[in-house]
This record gives C-alpha cells, sequence and structure tokens, in this order.
C-alpha cells in the first residue's frame, strides 16, 4: 500500500467507527434536546446570575461579598433540592484595594492629566503622598533587564499588547499576562519604583483590567496597578514624541490576615456507582471590579443549572454528580486545593468539569486526559445541534488543576471567547452583558455531558 | 452487503471523498489565515461601522440618513480605490414614523400607565386624537377569526412569543413575524381599529421592535403598532385578571411618495474571467431605530471589507468580484429587485453572498443551491481554523433573492444569532453591541469564500 492510500483508508476506517459511534448514542441524542429546552425555556441560569451580581455583587476572596456569597451559594442548593449539601472550610487571601487609586501625567508646563488605573491583585500600597516618576516603557522582560541603572527610580511600564492576530483570545491573553504576573519583580530587579501594565485586553477602553500578581520574597515589593488600553496608548505616544513627563501612582492596597471562607459543595448521588464522582464547577469568588458576572459568576449559574437540569427532567445518573463552587481561584487557588487535598474515604473522582470562560456560547470542551479526549470525542455528535460540538485535546480549568494532577481527568467548557476580555476582570463585567441563551446552552453542554460520563463512565 | 454494512461504506467512501478534497484545498488555507489576521489587526470594519453608525446613523429608505448612506457608501468605496466605482438608482417607498407614538393603558379608576409602543413600518396614522378602545388578546389568526363580532371596535392584540425553546433564533423569528406582517390586515378583517403586536424578540425588555406590515387593498388600513415584551407581559396579565382596561395609541405615520435612491456599486475585476460576476454584499437601509449597527451596517461593512482584504493583500482574483450595497431591503426590497433586473450584457453572475444575521462570530455558510453546496462542503475545512465551517444546505438572503430566482446559486454568511434579536430593529441595536473580533471574521469568512469561488467557479 503506498502512504497516501495508507493514509485515507486509515482516515475512512476511523470515520467509519466515528460514525457508528455517533449512531449508538441515539438515547443522548433525545435527552440532550430535552436539557437544551428545559434551559432555555426556564431561563433559570440567568436568573440565579442575575441574583448573584445584583443582590451578593463583588466577591473577592475574604470580603464580605463573598461570605455572602458562600452562603448564597449553599442557601441556593438547598432549594435546588440538592443531595449533601454543604461547606467545606478553607483559609483565603485578603487583599483589599483600599479606598484610593489615582494615576496621572505630569506635563513640564505643571499641568496635570488623569489616567485610569486600578491595582494589580496583591500589590503593596504606595507611600500614603504616592509615587512620582519618570517613566520607561518596555515591551519584554528582556528589555527590562536590560535597562541596567537607568532604570532606578523610574516606574517601568509594561505596554506589550495581547496579539490581536490571533483567533483565540485565550493564546492573546497567554502571550501577555507575565507582564501582570510577574512586572513588579522584574521592575523592582533593575531598581524600578512601581510597574505600570498595559491592561489585558485587546479592546482600546478607559478601564484598567486588574488580576493576580505575584512577588518573590528575595525582591523587594513595589506597588503595580493596571493602566486602561486608551491610557497605556496616551502614555507610550507621549514617551515617544521626547516629551519630559512624569507619572504618579497612589495605591491603598493592603494584604490582611488569612480569612475562613469555604468550598459549596452538593450534589445528585448515583443510583448504581455512587462512590464515582464527577464534579462540576466554577469559582464562586471574583474580583472586585464589575459584577464578576462572566467571570465566573456564569460558570457558577451553569453548574448549579447543570444539576438543576437534570433533576428537573428526572433523570438519575448511575454515578454522582457534584456541583462544587469552588473559593478563591482569582488569587490564591485556595479552594481548588483544599477540595483535591481533602480526603474522602471509598470515594473516586472519575471526571471533574469547569466553566470558567465566561457565559458565551458553547463550542465544545477542552478534554486535557488523551483516553477522556478519544472516549467524548466519540460522544461530539450529541452536541451538534447546539453547535457544541467541537471536542479538542488539551483543557480543564484552574480550580480543577489541583484534581487534575492527582490523575483525574479534567475537562474544561469551550465557549466563544471573543468578547471574554472586553469585560475580564473590570468595571465592564456586569449581567447586562450576559446573554440568556448563550448562558443557558452552556449550562446545558455541561449538564449533558455530566449526564454522559455519569451513565458511561470515563 | 447488510443495510447497514452499507451505509458504514458509502459514508467511508464520502469520509475519502471529504478528507482527500480537504487535504488539496492547502494553498487556500495560508491565504484564509492572511485574511483573518489583517482583518483583526486592521480592525477596518469596526473602524467603517463606527463611522456608519455615529456619522451617518439611521438611514430608512427615502430618508435624509439614506441618501447620507449612499453618499458614504460610495465615498469609502472610491477611498478603498474600488474598480468602476457607481450609482444604480432606484424608487424606494418613503414612509416616516412622524414625530409622536404613544400608548397608554386606561384603568378603571381614570389612572393610566405608559406603554412603549412604536409604529410598525408602512402603518397608516391613527386619528389625529387617537384611539381609545378594548383589547382583545390572541395568540393566532385562527383566534382573530374566530372572534366574530366582539371584535368590531377593538384593538387586536397579537402576543404569540417568539418560541425561546428553539437552538435558531431564526426559526423562532420565523415562527411569530407573521402577527407583524399580516397583524393588521387580520385585525381589520373582522372589525378591529387597530394591531397592537408583541416585539419580535425573546428577550424581556421595555424597547418596541419595530420591522415592515403589510395592507392588502380589500381590507380597510388600521394602524398597528409594536409592543414591548415586557409591555405586552403587563397588558397580557391585565386582560387575564379581567380588569376592564381600555389601551389608547396615538401614532402619527406617514406614507409619503416615493424618492429616488441607489444601490452603491463596485467591485474588483477578474482577471481571467471578468465577465462572471461574484456578488458580495448586505443592504444598507435600516430602521430608523438605534443605529442599524448589526441590521445591517455589519453586512455593508463586512462586504466592504472582503474586497479590501484581498486588494490589501494584492491577491488578483480569476472572476470580478463586486460588491452591492443594497437599498430598501426593510420595507420594499426595491435595491434588490432593481439590481437583479438591470440588464448586464455580456455578465454572468455566478454566484451572490449576503451578510445580514447581524455581526456576529461567523459559524460557516448557508448554501441555497445544492451542487453549490456540495462544492463549498468540499472547502469547509478552511474555514475551520476561523470556526466556520459549518455548510448547511438552504439560505442566501433577502437582497440575492431577485438574483437568486433567476439561477443565481444565493450564500448567506450564517452566524452565532443568539444575541440577533435583543437588538433587531430597536434602539438597542447600536454600536456598543458589537465586538470587533466577531464582526472582523465574518468580513474574514466573506472574503475567502469570495475568493475561492472567484478561482475556482462555482
Amino acid at each position: 500500500m503506498s502512504h497516501a492510500l495508507r493514509f485515507f483508508v486509515g482516515l475512512s476506517i476511523l470515520a467509519l467507527l466515528l460514525s457508528s459511534q455517533a449512531l449508538s448514542q441515539q438515547p443522548y441524542d433525545s435527552l440532550a434536546q430535552k436539557i437544551a429546552r428545559e434551559a432555555l425555556v426556564s431561563n433559570k441560569a440567568y436568573d440565579m446570575l442575575n441574583e448573584l451580581c445584583t443582590k451578593v455583587g463583588t466577591r473577592l476572596s475574604g470580603s464580605a461579598g463573598a461570605a455572602k456569597a458562600v452562603t448564597w451559594g449553599k442557601k441556593t442548593m438547598e432549594e435546588l433540592g440538592f443531595e449533601n449539601v454543604h461547606l467545606e472550610p478553607v483559609m483565603v487571601p485578603h487583599w483589599t484595594r483600599g479606598t484610593e487609586e489615582k494615576g496621572f501625567i505630569f506635563f513640564p508646563d505643571g499641568k496635570r492629566e488623569k489616567i485610569n488605573v486600578t491595582a494589580l491583585g496583591g500589590s503593596v500600597a504606595t507611600p500614603k503622598q504616592g509615587i512620582v516618576a519618570e517613566v520607561i516603557e518596555v515591551k519584554s522582560f528582556e528589555e527590562v533587564r536590560a535597562l541596567g541603572a537607568t532604570a532606578k527610580g523610574k516606574i517601568i511600564f509594561f505596554n506589550r499588547p495581547m496579539d490581536r492576530a490571533l483567533i483565540s483570545t485565550g493564546a492573546a491573553y497567554g502571550g501577555a499576562v507575565n507582564q501582570r504576573g510577574r512586572g513588579a519583580v522584574e521592575a523592582a530587579a533593575v531598581g524600578g519604583v512601581a510597574a505600570l501594565v498595559r491592561s489585558m485586553t485587546t479592546r482600546l477602553d478607559d478601564y484598567p483590567h486588574t488580576g493576580a500578581m505575584g512577588y518573590v520574597d528575595s525582591i523587594k515589593k513595589v506597588p503595580t496597578a493596571a493602566i486602561s488600553t486608551m491610557g497605556a496608548e496616551r502614555l507610550s505616544k507621549l514617551l515617544a514624541s521626547g516629551k519630559h513627563i512624569q507619572v504618579s501612582l497612589k495605591l491603598s492596597a493592603e494584604t490582611l490576615p488569612d480569612v475562613e471562607s469555604a468550598n459549596v459543595v452538593g450534589e445528585l448521588r448515583g443510583t448504581e456507582k455512587p462512590e464515582e464522582v464527577i464534579v462540576v464547577g466554577g469559582h464562586l469568588d471574583s474580583w472586585d471590579k464589575g459584577q464578576g458576572a462572566h467571570d465566573d459568576g456564569a460558570g457558577i449559574v451553569q453548574s448549579l443549572e447543570a444539576l438543576r437540569l437534570l433533576k428537573s427532567l428526572g433523570v438519575k445518573p448511575k454515578r454522582t454528580i457534584r456541583v462544587v463552587l469552588f473559593m478563591n481561584e482569582e488569587n490564591g487557588l485556595r479552594g481548588g486545593t483544599a477540595y483535591a487535598s481533602k480526603e474522602r474515604p471509598g470515594e473516586k473522582h472519575i471526571a471533574a468539569i469547569e466553566s470558567d470562560g465566561g457565559g458565551f456560547t458553547p463550542r465544545g470542551f477542552g478534554v486535557a486526559d488523551s483516553l477522556a479526549h478519544l472516549k467524548i470525542s466519540g460522544w461530539a455528535s450529541t452536541f451538534g445541534f447546539i453547535g457544541a460540538d467541537k471536542i479538542q485535546r488539551g483543557g480543564g480549568g484552574a480550580d480543577i488543576g489541583p484534581l487534575m494532577r492527582k490523575g483525574v481527568p479534567g475537562i474544561g467548557l469551550n465557549v466563544d471567547g471573543h468578547r471574554y476580555f472586553d469585560y475580564h476582570h473590570s468595571d465592564h463585567d456586569t449581567i447586562d452583558k450576559v446573554n440568556e441563551r448563550e448562558l443557558a446552552l452552556g449550562a446545558a453542554a455541561m449538564s449533558i455531558l455530566a449526564y454522559m460520563i455519569a451513565q458511561e463512565g470515563l
């Protein structure tokens, strides 16, 4: 056989296998359609999200909002009639933005111009009177490291944009976010007094987008803030023009002692193998901007709805489906870590599904484990009617990461992510940016997959 | 051979054919990626849409805005360096809303409550002092026809919602929109004095959504308006409670004499078969609500951008690609009709592509012609990298309908339509509801397909 012929025969056998597998899934197709219908008609995911966004609001770990969210999550699970509803306590970081965050550009003639900045999560405060310094713009850590003595006393301005050309906004984020995570460390290492980081969005807007940053013990902790993309463009232009400008920063952020919080857990017990557990979850904490609607209120209500849909249709899974509302994904991952490390005698996790990409139209799933990927790929056609039939290799979620590292197959709900970073971690992330149909169909996709795993194993 | 076996062998031969076809498309894959990159990086479609929405604004046929849009379209094509830029004049209807449209619910105790209404396009005015009448709610024309004498002097309230359970919002629209189109005729036929129609959206909001309606010569012309979905729910609840309420309507709509307007045409001449033409278009007119951003500003700028992308990459199509900005899709289809009926000696249209489903993430194409569908299905994998690889049978667009009826294969850009009817024909349809990346990728998809047809024929 020629290589080409062998290849085609191989392909055709694969097609045969996939089609026969697809055909054998007919029973789930009908249930899947009922699930989607109930999700759309009841609109329950949206109603829950509206409540979470407007009655609870932002819920940064350690805040009063986060405590309220835990209470809301437990109460909601109880009202929905979930089984074994309980809290699993976990100590979480308690960082606060404080009351003040301001930035200005100062011109040689004494005039000043406001720039929209916001402290990055974890940043130390500036001195009370603020910092005023010259600014050096860089696009990479290599550039910072090459600055040498010129960096001393300066504010280092990290201005490498997310790459608009990439089709995956997640990949574009991945290519820029190290500036946010490590900018302060790199700035301090060369004697910089603060790090100013271009907001992580491809959009030009005047809202700063916050997010987590980190320090290392061996290097001085300098304050760090995000600047809006419009502010970043403005500042960059002024610097390029050679104008002798300075920038002031005033941040009142503070890290307080850890606080006790909790993961919220509830389930539908399996009828045949209750000891085998499929986790479905998102994260209950959010940043202290907007309402945390897409990040990750959406994942929370979709997880709740995934289980409610099965209950409302009277479906009884063979294995246990457990909803976990994880605490502290944004700045610590303490909830995900605690969940995975807790001893659960006699229990075996067979899969974990997370929604943390926003409440947009579902496109499919990302499956980290290769065998699980193969199996779920064979189920793809069941998700075709809602357009969620792209089963990709690789994926999961931050909260289920610790479970995945213990060998549990992790699965992430993949959505149409073009709008995600328009809102992400900013005052834009509010309920009015969520379309109820897109949200509902994501919940339906999770519900269908969780049920199929509960019946078929993985 | 058993039936099942024959089926599988058939499937596997199909898979073989499809895969070999997919593999042979490699040259277009690389160009397709360049086109998408340029669309995302330049952001030109969004910039043009922003200009159309904010500098021109709404552009209902016959209005000053429509005239301005024609001038804008021609100037834009000239600036982009299109060839043979010209206007093709067409007489269009000139309906105006006038200055007044008001609705109230009157309670027995004399109190009144405002309801948000808007005249449907084409409606006659109410008498100057308005109409005050009792209301009868119906869900279908059968119900209206069964009313008999009780309908006399009443306002007929058509309150059948778009079916939320359908995955396709277009199908949900199709299942409800006859109330808008023919409600006034059905109401008048039984002696009703006006028709009030639930807005065509699955969302509960307080904006009325307008749209076209029609009269027939043999039946009295009674005024007709859309009521917001929240207003419809409220009114329905009051009627169900048995309260003796009345509704007032005051509309000042008017149909003026036809006005000369134009389709705007420009092209990229083919290098080998310039007489074979691929039309790419959308409609330049809009309703007089919001800014006509998704409907169909998006289609207009995507069509312009589709050609600009090819020009900017220095690509020379073998056949002619022609952009047509059609006038008067919303209330007359005069532009599409005129374009198709114009004599064009020595020219042959081989395909027509329309974007009129909003500037959302492209999912693929709907192809009306079965042979064209087969051919384009073989190209699907080229659109996979942007997720626009679903090639459906059936589709097209209203403006290219007259061409299709003359035998030209019509193709519609299919998009993620969950949000479309949130905005459609209402004050919500503004530029801030458009995501620049989704818009750009739709333009890229059209550009790639137009070019492939120009090279390969159809």
